[in-house]
């Protein structure tokens, strides 16, 4: 049984929710993998830090988080530097879920960066680090004998990297393409049921899906995002966000449904890339998709990536309704497959 | 540079795929994984057989094939008992292609488990031996460190295997359902554009589709087969292929694909799979599905399997329009994962 020293920096809802799932998986992975794990170090926003060698008890940290206390009483805080505290945790793989700058990747970027340099696996489900770091995080992790993991930053905890990393040897991946926002998907559904734009938008962010403010969805920000990653990684070319063809769906009216809805169609905000001699062609936009597309069917919060490559025609994987749990779990996943424990046969 | 030996048994339509593939992938997995290969024997049905330890030509073979000739002339025979001609190929991997018996899985469970027992790969796209021997066979490899592997039994070269085995770890798998034989759904097609039963098996039979006797996809056979093959690999359970509810689409009329149409709905023969307290319950029969099923946009020869488990809800994978050349890929893939060179990062 070997014991794997995890920290985790940033503890909000997905951070809480690799804690409860760790928890909840613990026996399960002892004795499926001979694995056992304990949390030496947890850095928080707005709710401490804390570093300890014998093991952060992780049901009264998501305790004190419930009651909106510091974690601080858990054990030692460790230096202030993120670096030195990094370092100081002694762990063997770094779970990084901080908020992050979309238009660089940090800081995201420098304590993965640190992470690996300090042979630790370094584990994220925040996409800034895929879109402006995964080529030289993916040479540092080969160096070190480490992984850099980050299943959770597309579709949730949905395998769409591990399906073309580990299942689909040899292939040429030339186009991929998808229905990745959800929120966005939300309020064209919502408009198809009446609502206007603004109604819809409103509606999204009483329930929780949009933010207060939505740009970043609504105007296509968080789906090319989320391209770029796929293409960076999947296809191997490192793609400039600026370089995708970006447009949301803010101009799309009462009308422009109903026209579809006479075409038996529906508006997606669809992202598209595929390679060209010139390499990679990007874009993000509404379309209006007909029921022989299989983002046709794909709903709320469902979304739906297609792979084209040179030996399998359209692959498609579909992730139905995910939560939290979901995004997670892709983070467990990703730190299994780091270890390399888990191929049942 | 590694150089693999590989010997094949079944040169059809499969078989000379894998051929034309693994000629046309040559270079690029020389490239890729620092790999190379001879095809050091192949045993045909009709065709002669060959043991060539130097390496038989491909192109020659499938020329020979082509021109309905023997490759009796590319090497010797080898010995004409199979379990001594599998050993005296002295290969590192066997792709065992050859007719098999859906009842017993058999020759072909007999030729992977010789293969194994010569520290050979197993690698197969016959059905019929993951589901009469997955657990045998699984064992077997893994105590003489060889794997056992048969990615194209199921929706072809798609990953569906491959997805739950590398991608989906510490994930209990708790049902599967899927739309899993091509030839129903595309007679379904057909009747929903106005042809009888009979006219739309007919057609497909014109197009090479539906065999001379279509029993073994009308009547449910061919998706009961896959399905308790994915049952018995993803669910980790036996499953009996008597214990599945089955039935066909024999009994669907023009006037039930009429009732569909007016309740926006179509017919599809839907195979299901759930874990309960008393095992797995499984059936496979025709279902009327609305638009709310990523089934419902099954179209032709696409098909379809869902996952559900307890850390990703449903989780979906598609696969439109294969080919020969899939079910060449999945043996590609299956060899290319048996060797463990395919990690990217």
């Amino acid at each position: 049984m070997q014991v794997q020293k995890l920290a985790l920096i940033g503890f909000g809802n997905v951070g809480q929710a690799l804690a409860k799932l760790l928890l909840k998986k613990r026996a399960d992975i002892k004795v499926r993998y001979e694995v056992d794990f304990i949390v030496v170090a947890i850095r928080t926003g707005s709710h401490g830090r804390v570093v300890n060698p014998q093991g952060v008890d992780l049901e009264q940290a998501l305790n004190l988080i419930e009651t909106d206390e510091s974690l601080d009483s858990l054990g030692e805080p460790g230096p202030e530097d993120m670096a030195a505290w990094i370092q100081a945790t002694g762990a063997d793989a770094l779970f990084e879920n901080s908020p992050v700058s979309y238009s660089d990747g940090q800081p995201a970027l420098d304590h993965l960066r640190t992470a690996l340099e300090n042979d630790m696996h370094a584990i994220t489900a925040n996409k800034g680090p895929v879109v402006h770091g995964f080529h030289e995080l993916k040479a540092l992790a080969q160096s070190k004998g480490r992984k850099f993991r980050f299943e959770s930053t597309v579709m949730d905890g949905a395998p769409v990297f591990g399906v073309t990393r580990e299942a689909l040897p040899a292939a040429n991946i030339r186009a991929v393409s998808g229905v990745l926002n959800s929120t966005t998907n939300l309020i064209l559904n919502r408009m198809e049921s009446g609502q206007a734009f603004d109604e819809a938008v409103a509606y999204a962010q009483s329930i929780g899906i949009a933010e207060t403010d939505p740009s970043g969805d609504i105007d296509g920000w968080d789906a090319t995002i989320k391209l770029a990653a796929l293409v960076t990684v999947v296809m191997g070319e490192a793609l400039d966000i600026k370089a995708v063809a970006r447009k949301g769906i803010r101009e799309i009216t009462k009308e422009d449904i109903t026209t579809a809805k006479m075409q038996r169609k529906r508006w997606k905000l669809v992202c598209r890339a595929y390679q060209t001699d010139q390499g990679v062609e990007a874009s993000v936009g509404p379309e209006m998709v007909g029921q022989d597309s299989p983002f046709y069917f794909v709903d709320g919060t469902t979304s739906i990536v297609q792979f084209e490559s040179d030996v399998l025609g359209k692959l498609s994987v579909i992730e139905e309704n995910p939560s939290p749990m979901t995004t997670a779990y892709g983070l467990l996943a990703d730190w299994l497959n780091a270890l390399g424990v888990a191929r049942p046969y």
